[in-house]
């Protein structure tokens, strides 16, 4: 079998970068960084938190790396934090370039990024059941040989998770084809699945992308990508240095230690709503309601523009998928008494008919 | 005269990107982003402050614009924030591609992400003053026709500003070649110029850069992008809609509003301080010392690494600017305390002979 070659999926310009060096000299007086010296404090404006803001922040994240480590049984190594997922999406495109494989419809991010890189998509459409089309992606990998294949699993905004079974087997035919996998698993805290972290020492083409977006924090930005060492390596030539800001490794820290409890009985809590919802949308003949293991619900009907004008009139938001998937509408799982007025909105909107 | 042709200089897939939408929608229940609904806000981890971490940050930052517009008399619109001024950098490249012309020595980043983002970089050696070389500059605009031009004034790690004159000549060729001139004001505030945001109105291809990160907030990571809002538009297409958190978004507005007159303070202190270590540094006949109006000064000596590594082993950390410019040390402007310890111990190393 053809050995996964890291560098030449690398782009040429890539190749000759190295990482910048932002290293941290240990000293009394810090003279170096063009830094103001006068402290300021996050407790100046919070009080109870003691952040010297007027510093950069560690370029390294080592605080927040450590804690990641801990949470998932990573090595630190392992791990690159982002300014969201959607930052370590860019480095990943900036550094490997394309084609850029990903099934449809699926998170917007990963064509408009590689658009914005101006590499070439490479789209697979999925199935009636939003599961992917096996013999269709598997040809598209040995067509295409993309540089980078992006998997949301669960898949937003369809909600399902894809069979674990293809995934596996796209990653083996990706590795054939010197492509990396990226398994986006925003959604997976929400989801029987266990996720693809056990199997990184199975595939060296394997990265997984987590945040914290979806479990609590997402006015934090905070991603982190966990994979090889020598593929994260590749990556951090076009990382900037201090791309997380001292506040969010600060935060992030707290969140997945002492605040992870907290953050457990949210995604508890909201996997129970999740399945009442799913049991309550279901009694609506007039719905098309699809499986879910993510904070969120698809579901279809023949009147969505309706239905999403007249919950925006009873002051409820949600997503109207047009025209990405037609007659679609998405609801995030809220609260349980939001979820509860949100089910009575649609009862009264479906009982009126045209 | 040809007038300036934004389109012209756009990468072709960036061209055909449409920026992407993350509009807010008012609404009671908000159930359309796959957020988590339960409340997590910052006083949680520190008291004082209400921020729904819980929610995505405002993609357009309309309160922190507010407060930029304000403290510099410029529209809104004209405005584009980033997380850091690296981070724009990287969206300009991404925008415009290169070549990417700049004078050396200069910050370093302008090289990196041109060579991250794969386009070419063009580089004008500064004189012996670390001006620049108005011929050498004009012929390599007018021969590669750069798409863009970085002017960090005050040079960093130089210290000293370009000739205004040069710089409105430069922004004056550059229109005729079509290229946009960014002028990196990082260091303005320390700096007796005022800056070219006034000539904004008279160059469409002229865009000022500035950044909260030498002035006491490094650990927040803002930076901002102000210019002709048909060029920001352009810009906005490759911006992650989400690309300034919102703890960053709201401490960066307090900073510009009530904390200001705390950061001018600051300001006045670090260029009396500088002003003080520029005429110590002068006495010492072995040092070579550079103007500087920034909060940092340049000095050259032929035993720059046995000054260097005694400086560290007093606690006290300077950059050494070897080999980007031979011989020279790079001192940020500390407190009183630590400036005069510094000028004390160069002292002491100076007076021991080798």
């Amino acid at each position: 079998m053809s050995k996964f070659n890291i560098k030449s999926i690398t782009r040429e310009n890539i190749k000759k970068l190295k990482p910048y060096q932002a290293k941290e000299i240990p000293s009394l007086i810090k003279l170096d960084a063009n830094e103001s010296p006068f402290p300021v404090k996050l407790s100046e404006i919070v009080s109870g938190v003691d952040i010297p803001l007027n510093r950069y922040p560690d370029p390294e994240a080592k605080e927040l790396k450590r804690a990641i480590s801990k949470r998932f049984q990573v090595r630190p190594e392992s791990i690159m934090v982002g300014n969201g997922s959607d930052e370590l999406i860019y480095y990943l495109i900036l550094t490997f370039g394309g084609p850029v494989l990903y099934p449809v419809p699926t998170f917007s991010m990963y064509g408009i990024i590689a658009q914005s890189v101006g590499v070439e998509t490479v789209e697979s459409k999925l199935d009636r059941e939003f599961d992917i089309q096996e013999e269709d992606f598997l040809n598209l990998i040995r067509l295409k040989k993309p540089s980078l294949i992006f998997l949301s699993t669960p898949n937003n905004p369809t909600g399902n998770t894809f069979s674990a079974e293809k995934i596996l087997k796209i990653i083996d035919v990706a590795r054939k084809s010197n492509s990396l996998v990226i398994i986006d698993e925003a959604y997976v805290p929400f989801c029987s699945h266990k996720g693809f972290l056990p199997f990184l020492k199975d595939f060296e083409n394997l990265l997984i992308l987590r945040t914290l977006s979806k479990i609590g924090l997402a006015g934090l930005r905070l991603g982190y990508l966990i994979g090889d060492e020598k593929i994260l390596n590749e990556v951090s030539k076009v990382r900037l240095p201090y791309n997380v800001d001292s506040l969010t490794q600060y935060i992030a820290t707290y969140a997945l230690k002492d605040f992870y409890s907290k953050i457990k009985k949210f995604i508890a809590e909201i996997t129970k709503e999740r399945d009442r919802m799913l049991r309550e949308l279901s009694t609506f003949k007039e719905l098309t309601v699809y499986p879910s293991e993510a904070n969120f619900i698809l579901f279809k009907s023949r009147r969505t523009n309706q239905i999403y004008e007249k919950l925006l009139k009873e002051g409820i938001l949600i997503r109207n998928m047009s025209p990405l998937i037609k007659n679609a509408l998405r609801v995030t799982i809220g609260t349980k008494e939001e979820n509860s007025q949100f089910i009575e909105t649609i009862k009264s909107i479906l009982r009126k008919r045209i």
